[in-house]
């Protein structure tokens, strides 16, 4: 810990780091800070864990699980003789509580406090440069908060509701609603096509919803492969989702019937719970962000350091949904991880020499102080059935960022081990390759249980192998991870 | 094709590479080397396809797989209550026969027809280098088969019966008969302790016979780091079955109450089948090795090229099962990749000089004429609940080879990946690391449903990815595969 300077005011509290937000990214931060000896405080004004803990991953994926585990089972002649009936909804509700720990954050909290991190519980607003105000939420009590060396922004993001007339007062449910709901409503209506759309339409499918999805552009999860939507567009609609691509939806109401939403063909949809998953903005409206310089409500640019760009003197670092660089928590908890180390070989007496990638001011790309993964090696899952699972650059982002590229696809039913894991197995695998280096930029891989698949890719891309050593990573046999040996097979080797 | 010389024998047949054994790794070699234009021709005497198709791989993992899915379904909140009871035994072995294609090998032979492979069906021998006599097996005539350039044997391993008095008559089950079996005996006794006990010891508790494991060593799968063999004996002993450690069968007697079999503490073991599991040797015996100045009956020792070292003139290879190097289908089948590319290269008309790796005569490790995978970087799954996936060296392996090692162990149940996967999800994963290159040199999963999680290791072992590069590598959150970060920082990153 630095030498704790004289305190003029009683009422101010003095830390090396500031972290606001305690959501993972924010507790990486942290923790990977606090880990090199500075004093570290993070501000929270809800749970501790934050949305991924409580209305994010941990829940939806609570709720994807047992259907997905049952559609495996009813999938396998000898087991699926002794699957009846679907998901017994009350007992997926129960625990997806527990998996959101109850929305209780006494065991985040206890972690905190294992770590030596000091929680401030309440609104963080900047006063100035590296000075921040902390207002308790129930009593109003204001405290300052002085950040010695940094301060990091954690904040996440908030749903963006789209102005819809009678949308704001139709109670729509958001990300949260969907994942903490305590009954399951005989309809609901999604808008969006995105990730949260996807996932809680299978969800809510499998609990027994009747499901629309209005999704305004051609295809569900458009970002990715154009075959990844298809799958499971044609999966949900086999399911029994009612998904309906290239609508808009003008104007809703609510009555006593339920939510009516009327859509740009003239039909009218009527649900009794409506879910918007359009956006998201980065959550910094009410930082008082202006005070340094910054504009409330924007995103916080920010190098591959996690600086913000913006602010000169090297104190001001963000990390996760707020920078709109990649908004996953894996990646966000990456940036993290960069962020504390960074600020602790900065600010902390031992410096960063002696760690990996040497001085942090002098690191290269691909050292722990440079989050580079961030631009064009990401991973994702979607927790759809069937799962979908990508990493780096799709087909169009790898010629457009100008590379000379080969796409290899390949019919994962065809491979033994999909065999064998589910009669009629459908699933699709694709790597982008940079035919110059000949090194995987990408690669999808969409069906059952594909989502522990995705890390070979991840490793692959990361660690640019390239497809003649790759060539000698031998997948065992039978598993659905030979589809590998395809692909390279399909390249020409 | 390289050009046909005058044939004076009308009985003799010619051809550029003749390949003994139509398994898997017999296929691959003759699809390698005939896609550049070789002649070639496969010899096999049973079913083309081999063991792997009708009584290894396929038909073992198709026994397994329904007790897999309906244990995961079991083990998840809102899907077990709709599993009602275990596997349906006679729709496991209905679907095992369909895995194993009824044990008819038209589609195979169609495939190899295709690839414009010649079939000769019998029994081959050497009667001089490049010289065999085929005899087929129901008539008794014998063609003579010349190879122009190659010879390729793999005909595979068989198992071993211990010499041990009454065995012989007590007509054991071997891995064919335990994976081919059309009823579930009520009791069943296994003699070993390597993968093909723990798996058939699953496969068979699950479709209901009382088993008994019987191994003469302190633990099952004994050439895996300790803690396998201790996960998978004791989640055999909850399943119902008996396992004895360090205990040996003196002798065994059949008799109309079924098999006994008296072991070394006096106790005696009664059982309707008993199925010996003690290990395989090469299928050599019959090939009139001696011809070529080989023993019969020994394994044929290759170098990384896949020729066979005793043997001048660069005419004799041998890959899979029959060199004792790796005793899997999938290194069979990389190992008959190598051979096959390297008898294209040497032998047909355009050479090997502008494919990956440049020449094959001065080829390096890690390009495709070297099998350079085999020594140090081999994965294996073994199909048991918890699943087992292992690759590259163990600790003691590791170790006894003279790396610098340290090893990280994590509990893959305290992944929120896993949290999600299943209740109460026990599994351990483990790397260990050279700590001078900071490269993982051999990893170890246990759990539930690892099996797809291997290959990442195998591309972080293959490609001797840095651990400061894996850093990068980031598991999608919430999967199992998080468990890399946990390793990872373990190691103190």
């Amino acid at each position: 810990m630095t030498q704790t300077e004289p305190e003029h005011d009683p009422s101010e509290q003095t830390f090396d780091v500031v972290v606001l937000g305690a959501g993972a990214v924010g507790e990486n931060v942290a923790d990977r800070a606090g880990r090199r000896g500075l004093s570290v405080a993070v501000v929270e004004s809800e749970l501790v864990g934050g949305e991924c803990s409580y209305w994010a991953c941990m829940p939806s994926k609570a709720l994807l699980r047992s259907g997905s585990v049952l559609a495996a089972a009813r999938a396998v002649p000898g087991a699926a003789e002794a699957v009846t009936g679907g998901v017994a909804a009350r007992a997926v509700l129960a625990r997806r509580d527990t998996m959101a720990a109850d929305w209780d954050d006494s065991g985040q909290v206890k972690w905190l406090d294992g770590a030596g991190i000091e929680l401030l519980r309440g609104a963080a607003r900047f006063t100035g440069p590296r000075r921040l105000e902390v207002r308790d939420a129930g009593t109003g009590a204001a405290t300052t908060v002085v950040a010695r060396h940094a301060v990091v922004v954690a904040t996440g993001s908030e749903p963006v509701l789209p102005d819809l007339p009678g949308l704001a007062t139709a109670r729509p449910w958001t990300s949260r609603e969907a994942t903490s709901a305590d009954r399951v409503p005989g309809s609901l209506a999604i808008i969006g096509g995105g990730v949260v759309a996807a996932e809680m339409a299978t969800a809510y499918t499998d609990l027994g919803s009747r499901v629309t999805v209005l999704v305004r552009g051609a295809r569900l999860l458009a970002g990715l492969e154009p075959f990844v939507g298809e799958a499971v567009t044609s999966a949900l609609v086999d399911a029994g989702a009612d998904l309906r691509l290239g609508v808009q939806v003008e104007r809703v109401e609510r009555d006593a019937s339920g939510v009516r939403l009327h859509l740009s063909t003239g039909d009218v949809v009527v649900a009794d719970e409506v879910l918007v998953a359009t956006g998201r903005r980065p959550r910094t409206a009410d930082l008082g962000l202006d005070a340094v310089g910054l504009e409330p409500g924007s995103r916080l640019e920010v190098d591959d350091r996690m600086q913000v760009t913006a602010v000169d003197g090297g104190w001001l670092y963000a990390a996760g949904d707020v920078t709109g660089r990649v908004a996953t928590t894996h990646q966000g908890k990456y940036d993290a991880r960069v962020a504390g180390d960074v600020v602790a070989a900065r600010f902390s007496a031992d410096g960063g020499g002696e760690h990996w990638g040497g001085p942090v001011e002098a690191a290269e790309p691909w050292s722990r102080y440079r989050a580079t993964a961030d631009h064009e090696a990401v991973p994702q899952v979607v927790f759809t059935r069937p799962e979908v699972a990508t990493v780096g650059l799709t087909e169009d982002a790898a010629r457009d960022a100008g590379y000379p590229v080969r796409v290899v696809r390949y019919d994962i039913g065809s491979v033994a081990g999909a065999a064998i894991a589910a009669d009629g197995y459908q699933g699709t695998a694709a790597i982008v390759v940079d035919t110059e280096r000949e090194v995987v930029l990408g690669a999808t891989f969409v069906g059952p249980d594909v989502a522990e698949m995705l890390h070979s890719a991840t490793i692959a891309v990361v660690g640019q192998v390239p497809l003649s050593r790759l060539w000698h990573a031998v997948p065992a046999y039978p598993t659905v991870s030979e589809v590998w040996l395809r692909l390279l097979e399909g390249y020409g080797l």
